[in-house]
């Protein structure tokens, strides 16, 4: 899968014969930059981008130029004015480009013979991290972003320089990092993960912008190639952190390629990282494109940088918001900066999707590419269509096999029940122990939240930007995640080096049905001796006034355990069937680890029903947990907060179902959407909700069968255990009555 | 100010000598509906408006007919049904005008004749609340509003029916709802309150409809104009319901509008009631003007219905939601029904103020009349201006000098920092004891919120939609509140009687500079033998990178108190300069009572620095306090949940800054908007804020001095305690340096 040709080292020549600007010729081209600058005004997609640009450069330009040795962490004035001076120095580049306005031109020479001064005097950051320190930034990853900013602002200014002065900036700036960052870093380089990529991207932005062949065979097949060089000799093959990195086998661009996605497009370490580490995946596509079209980089390995846009747009809600689950920031959506520039270059290079557009009026930017150009002329045009956000099961890990997640959508875009299952493998170090775990958005809303990571990135007052000690404690715990917890561990012991051992198996999962979809899989290795399955069925049938989604969650283990399911609701309590007691007068911790220590506990209950009901509203909706309860069935209600002496959690509540001793157990509940409150008009409509009964009918080793009844509806559903045959003929017979069904799964209403 | 002219029994008739139709005539006329029906699918509000009520009437006139026998409080089937039932036959009867289908009046029609089977069987409501019982739903006032739509119904099919079906209706609906609410309700219809608007229009408009001079007068002059009448000798005038009824002088809808607002249009409940009652007003004004133009009664009280508008729309911050003072529900906005309403009779009978149509497009909505008609065209013909809100200083109380409440603003509405300082009367029944309480709103959020009251309207699970017990213990006490509490008792010991008999005393108001604005109030009453001296100014000078709000608050005692003094911020703790002790592992309550008991200490901090910060973040900006700290200072953070058996309150977080024993002390805090925090683009601006320090530099028994260091710019701010003279020249010495100005407030930058 490697490709085989090396890039270009002459100018092209046009069919006229005469030889064509060679810069920009990165990810922007000449040719783009000559389409913007001869339409400037016509399409408001690109003069807004170019505004907003301006806006900060403009301001930006004005200040003293600046070149801190490099001291502090994220957050802290060296670094953040290293970033602000990568980010000006590229738009700045692109400005001049599209503008011709020679002050800009001349602010990313000035700078960059500033840096030709600075760089040559560092070392290694005197805060980096020990895993890969960079020069400027406490870590190299900072200084590949610098690094490909830099070599697109070089490529846009490339004229304005001496000869002298030029080759002052290749050698003390692009050549000296590029050379830091491939063979200067090898740990990190050859790393199969999102930081590798980005050293691989921006050495091999850095080798096409200098057409320096050993920086783009390093970026394109790993440092390895060039061993000759002593540096690289210092690398120590065992350690963990070149886990994946064969040294047989070539690493760099195209394993990466190889490797980080599924051939569904998935990036094992979640949506968050996916769209982190798209950018450089992109940047250096396009600059492949650009410099030798021979290699066909956008067909590589059946289309897979097209498959991780659409993958990424795909792992999001219906407001574009990425789903938060591994380490991830909420709030990060598909109008970043990077699902920008992929979508400008998978619109360039592939087929003008014209739902991308509509993904692109969101994002109100494009980057100063043909590809950018294109999208900002078409959504003039009014091409867009809108975006179909679809149910969809995406396989994890390179061979695809290594489980995967699963989404399933009901609704239009304007208010869509859309629930999501993990059953994916770790994740690398950004993963959490979350197997079987769920997360549920409604109407615009998360409703069931995955918690995300503790951080807040670049704030120099919460540590510097890092992730906080809670992420560990708290955000990678398993309670912290809507899925089993048994005995109040974490799942594989909250132990990396096991939890990549392993992943889930998916059972099924079929979207194909009007009435139904239903995602099942299975998790046999987070608990030693515990067999776990879980099944969502979003029933979508015509009778029901909403939607709702069955979740039957089957435990099976020989030994008793505490057995505890959480829900994590977003949104104020507004009913609670079971007989409870609140702690009125003072708060205790729920636990003293494993994310326990971290739940204030409110209130537990119990109840003599069959059945017990919680009802939260959230944004003018109704929610409830309809849940099978026992005489050893406690209910657990929760807050966020303890043990957080910075005060670095969100106090988010939790509901918990516990069984408290149990061998064999299966949890059936259902989450329903219902009524509605008007804050205006101030009407309440279904405040109690359908769901009147749920019953467990059935159950043996090889079925279980649930009865729902929905307002007057009864609805039967069967899931088979053991044989997830989709053709499979199953004959049971339930209370006298026989049923006869094909596949692992049959729902029926009494009124069919 | 009593208008004399009584109602018109004859059809009018125009100048061609032809009758005109008297029906529909109340709010809608027949000849706004023809406009209507006469210009479909030519303007979007009128088409949105309609489907948006065929949407609702639709679905509705397909079910079963049902009128129950009333037995539920709010939220409650019966209760949830009779309104259902008359928002429908209102939608239905308007439909039937404007679309002519005789499917919706043939229903008005049915379910009127329905009701004349029903009504006449009512007693009082069985679980009727106490002071004023309906027949249909458990609060008079409920039926009113049954009443208002259902007149307006009538209204609409009263050529539908047979002259004997008529005057069943009439006799049995109208006429015997008419006069329950009026002479069978005395206490309520004639109180001077929002309950009694409500009634005096509910009589009034079926006084019009049905062309009874005596409903008609009951509602104009009160109810004691008909003494003769049986029922109406059961009122005991010295029922504190009746307080502000004088037995000497006319109650009714002209007492109401001499009483209700004060003279610059503010209501004295606040904004949320101001919202309910102005459409009672309203509606009734447009019957009036339909009926007996020669009243002119928007002319009234210097034009006191269009002041009442314009001032409701100046208590919403820019998102259009009110400001949450007193008892309120958060998320009620200007897009209301009830402003909806007022907006389209407001722009019919006044002078089409094109800011109105710029509220009007974000309702979305207009109502079927002539107005609703203007406003819906003139919003196709884009017509509109951007509504402007600005700072204004509204006095409360029928003579408007029972103190106040300021509101100051600055940017555009798209960022606005606004402060608001209450220094009203008490606000009847629904007052909060919150006297110099402040609340903040910046960049589109609540920053420093009210946290208004507890309740949810027509949730039947949460006490059946009435207030909460919370509402009490928690949401009217001073400590719930952005303002002083002495000695953990709220202001005038919680107690209306005492609370109603004072205000606060504007000291000066000045929104007339570019550099600042100002708002300065007294309260002597609230703690006896403690005055109190709260300061806002709003520091807008150029110099500043934003502007910040300088808050001095002068406390003088003979004796020793502690002094709390609360911020109840909304968003995530970043920075916290003072040494401060986490509650990690434990939570008790900060107090015992007067709402102390709901609040979790979640840490306490002192300080040996001249002063403490609070950094919090919400929506990507950073805010800070500062406030200047000595040795008797303690800070408290808390959250709020304790002793919430039915988790009625919302866990919001606050900072207190309490002076442990003070004689005489002044608080004084900075509470600044800095930075930002891209959740997209993962870049983090000024996270310290620009405020170095701050510091009382002059303090004698008439003037304070503070100074300011905000990044390099030196501020000085002086304020003169006991002369609001703003003509009055001062001359102080600070410092060996001599300071002259005029007026009670002087501000200078170093630099000028």
């Amino acid at each position: 899968m490697v490709a085989t040709t090396a890039c270009q080292d002459q100018p092209k020549v046009a069919s006229d014969g005469n030889a064509l600007l060679e810069h920009p010729n990165l990810v922007s081209t000449a040719k783009g930059m000559a389409l913007i600058k001869n339409n400037l005004g016509k399409y408001p997609l690109i003069d807004h981008s170019i505004q907003d640009m301006k806006g900060d450069v403009d301001a930006e330009i004005l200040k003293a130029k600046d070149f801190p040795i490099p001291k502090d962490p994220s957050g802290g004035y060296t670094h953040e004015k290293h970033k602000r001076n990568y980010l000006t120095m590229y738009r700045a580049g692109m400005l001049f480009q599209v503008l011709g306005d020679a002050k800009y031109g001349n602010y990313v020479k000035d700078m960059l013979l500033g840096y030709a001064e600075l760089i040559p005097t560092l070392g290694l950051h005197p805060n980096g991290k020990s895993y890969s320190p960079g020069k400027l930034f406490w870590q190299g990853l900072n200084d590949a972003m610098w690094l490909i900013h830099v070599a697109q602002a070089y490529d846009c200014v490339y004229y304005l320089f001496t000869d002298e002065e030029r080759a002052r900036v290749k050698q003390n700036v692009l050549k000296n990092m590029g050379d830091f960052l491939s063979v200067g870093s090898p740990k990190m380089f050859n790393r199969v993960h999102n930081h590798g990529i980005w050293l691989n991207a921006a050495v091999g932005l850095t080798g096409y912008v200098l057409k320096d062949d050993v920086l783009i065979k390093r970026a394109l097949y790993g440092a390895e190639i060039d061993k000759t060089l002593e540096t690289f000799k210092t690398v120590d093959y065992n350690d963990p952190a070149l886990k994946g990195f064969d040294e047989n086998r070539p690493a760099g661009y195209y394993m990466q390629l190889d490797n980080l996605f599924s051939p569904d497009g998935f990036f094992t370490e979640g949506p968050y990282y996916q769209r982190f580490s798209i950018w450089p995946f992109m940047l250096m596509a396009q600059a492949i494109e650009n410099n030798d079209p021979s290699i066909k980089i956008f067909e590589y390995r059946d289309a897979i940088l097209k498959k991780a846009l659409y993958t990424a747009l795909q792992l999001s809600y219906t407001d574009g918001a990425f789903f938060p689950f591994n380490d991830a920031l909420k709030g990060m959506d598909f109008t970043s900066p990077e699902l920008t520039l992929a979508l400008d270059i998978v619109y360039q290079n592939y087929d003008e999707d014209p739902q991308l557009l509509d993904v692109a009026i969101k994002q109100n930017q494009v980057v100063f590419s043909e590809g950018g150009f294109k999208v900002a002329k078409h959504v003039s045009e009014n091409k867009a269509i809108p975006f179909t956000w679809k149910s969809i099961n995406l396989g994890d890990g390179a061979d695809g096999k290594q489980g995967g997640v699963a989404i399933l959508r009901s609704g239009p875009s304007s208010d869509q029940l859309c629930q999501i299952m993990r059953y994916t493998s770790h994740g690398l170090a950004h993963g959490h122990y979350d197997k079987l775990g769920q997360a549920l958005y409604d109407n615009g809303n998360e409703i069931l939240q995955d918690y995300g990571a503790s951080r807040w990135v670049a704030v120099i007052t919460k540590r510097g930007g890092r992730y906080l000690p809670e992420n560990t404690t708290w955000a990678k715990q398993t309670i912290a995640h809507n899925t089993l917890v048994v005995d109040e561990k974490s799942q594989f012991n909250g132990d990396i080096n096991v939890s990549s051992k392993y992943h889930s198996e998916l059972y099924f999962y079929d979207d194909s049905q009007d009435t139904h979809q239903v995602i099942s899989a299975k998790e046999n290795n987070a608990y030693p001796g515990i067999q776990m399955h879980r099944t969502f069925a979003m029933i979508t049938d015509s009778r029901l006034l909403k939607p709702f989604v069955l979740d039957i969650f089957n435990i099976k283990s020989d030994l008793k355990h505490q057995l505890d399911l959480p829900f994590h609701y977003k949104g104020e309590i507004m009913n609670i069937t079971f007989d409870h007691k609140v702690m009125t007068n003072q708060l205790q911790p729920l636990g003293d680890k494993n994310g326990y220590q971290h739940l204030w506990l409110l209130g537990k209950g119990k109840t003599k029903d069959a059945q017990a009901k919680f009802t939260w509203l959230n944004d003018g909706r109704f929610y409830t947990i309809t849940t099978i309860a026992d005489s050893n069935t406690e209910f657990l209600l929760c807050r966020l907060g303890a043990n957080d002496p910075e005060f670095n959690l969100r106090p988010d509540p939790s509901f918990i179902i516990r069984q408290k001793a149990a061998k064999n157990h299966t949890f059936v509940s259902i989450v329903e959407p219902h009524g509605s409150k008007s804050l205006t008009r101030e009407i309440v409509t279904n405040p109690y909700g359908s769901i009147k009964t749920l019953e467990i009918v059935y159950q043996d080793a090889n079925y279980i069968a649930v009865d729902v009844l929905v307002d007057t509806e009864k609805l039967k559903v069967i899931l088979a255990l053991n044989d997830n045959d989709s053709e499979k003929e199953h004959d049971l017979i339930i209370a006298d009555k026989s049923y006869q069904w094909q596949g692992p799964f049959m729902k029926v209403f009494q009124s069919e």
